[in-house]
């Protein structure tokens, strides 16, 4: 598992369609639902006709994080759902990273968000362990 | 137009219904397709059979500002779409308030988004600028 400042990556050594799936059933073991899915490549491609490599933004919710988080907070659906972007690195490898919780609750200041974000950060990293090639 | 820590927010004297649309509207003015819609009530609704006012997310792309930040920052799509939550506030008051894209690009430190940033920054406010009550 890498850390960026703003995200968790896995490196995952199968092809972008099988990832994609797995990614899903990986992230609903986690109790996130995947509400909606972009594909960014497609997008692009019907915009702009610009060609891109398979990426697809998926937007994973937990009723009940989401219910607490927007409890504590209820401008939180700005940043609602969590983010897992899924992109294909090369032809038999894909990226798979998550948005973290913890970094977007700090830009946010509101500490009651802190224990929500941290249950979400926990999830998120399960979901992504199970996708990481070096299992 | 208030500004909070992570978002640009206006109050708009009108229904939530005819905010939802007329912000949808306002937004494709400014070049920002809405490609997500997320019912946050219904949702909660369903999961956990708990009922709320009515909260939409919409997630906004400007396809020209995406494949540029894209292109800048291959991850961004863990930001993307630019979120805009509308949720009803009293029975004829609605509250619409749009992710402010400067404090998320300071959280992920990438000069090259700045303008990018900015960009996605001024057309939100003007977006949101035609449905404030106080205009």
């Amino acid at each position: 598992m890498e850390e960026t400042r703003y995200g968790l990556r896995v490196q995952v050594s199968r092809p972008f369609a099988e990832t994609l799936e797995r990614t899903t059933a990986a992230l609903k073991a986690q109790g996130f639902g995947v509400i909606t899915s972009i594909d960014m490549a497609q997008t692009l491609k019907e915009k702009l006709g610009r060609a891109r490599a398979p990426y697809v933004i998926l937007g994973a919710c937990n009723p009940v994080l989401a219910d607490r988080a927007l409890a504590a907070e209820p401008e939180i659906g700005l940043l609602l759902p969590c983010n897992v972007i899924v992109y294909a690195t090369t032809e038999t490898g894909t990226t798979v990273a998550a948005m973290a919780p913890l970094p977007a609750m700090s830009m946010i200041g509101n500490e009651a968000l802190t224990a929500i974000a941290r249950e979400a950060d926990t999830r998120l990293r399960a979901a992504l362990g199970t996708l990481d090639a070096g299992d």
